[in-house]
């Protein structure tokens, strides 16, 4: 996964921090994949970036073009079924923040 | 590494999202390690979360009071230096946002 390709600023992100609980039985990867294809197909998605250590924490970050864009995502069907399991079985805690973003730069090495 | 624990909005995220070289000649994660211990130390820090993941895509997310906090950060200049390394030797590619955090929420499981 590379970092995500986003618009110049304003836009939105949902900067999600979790610790899970180790309990997998839900099928937590299969739901995770299917949650990330399911917000690339919504209206307002600008990207997503993900990344999980060793140590157990994870750290999700998708962009979006307004705030509701990301309501109406939080309120998708199956996005909530999956966001109820989440609270249920697999995160021993989570922090979820809703931020503007207003400025970002980046560099990509010409070798790259 | 936990997610960390913020005051209430609004406060300000950055968003520091690298894909690494492979190249760690230059002592990367002691220099990653000195440079969390040293943002701690500043004004304004109100903390930070790290995850690195197996694809080699590496996000931190650091909060702070203030855009006033986070350009003094920048221009610290032991941090100065290991930014220069970092576009110089560690880093393929990085995007950097800057973000107003509006919302927050968690969760903490009583068994946790």
């Amino acid at each position: 996964m590379n970092p995500a390709t986003t618009p110049d600023p304003p836009y939105y992100a949902v900067i999600f921090t979790s610790r899970q609980t180790g309990d997998e039985s839900n099928a937590y990867s299969e739901t995770a994949s299917r949650m990330k294809e399911l917000a690339g197909r919504q209206a307002g998605f600008l990207g997503i970036e993900s990344a999980h250590g060793d140590d157990g924490l994870g750290i999700t970050v998708s962009y979006w073009e307004s705030p509701e864009a990301i309501h109406a995502w939080k309120a998708n069907e199956k996005h909530l079924a999956a966001q109820q399991k989440g609270r249920a079985v697999w995160y021993d805690r989570f922090e979820l923040r809703i931020a503007k973003v207003e400025r970002a730069y980046g560099m990509t090495r010409d070798s790259a």
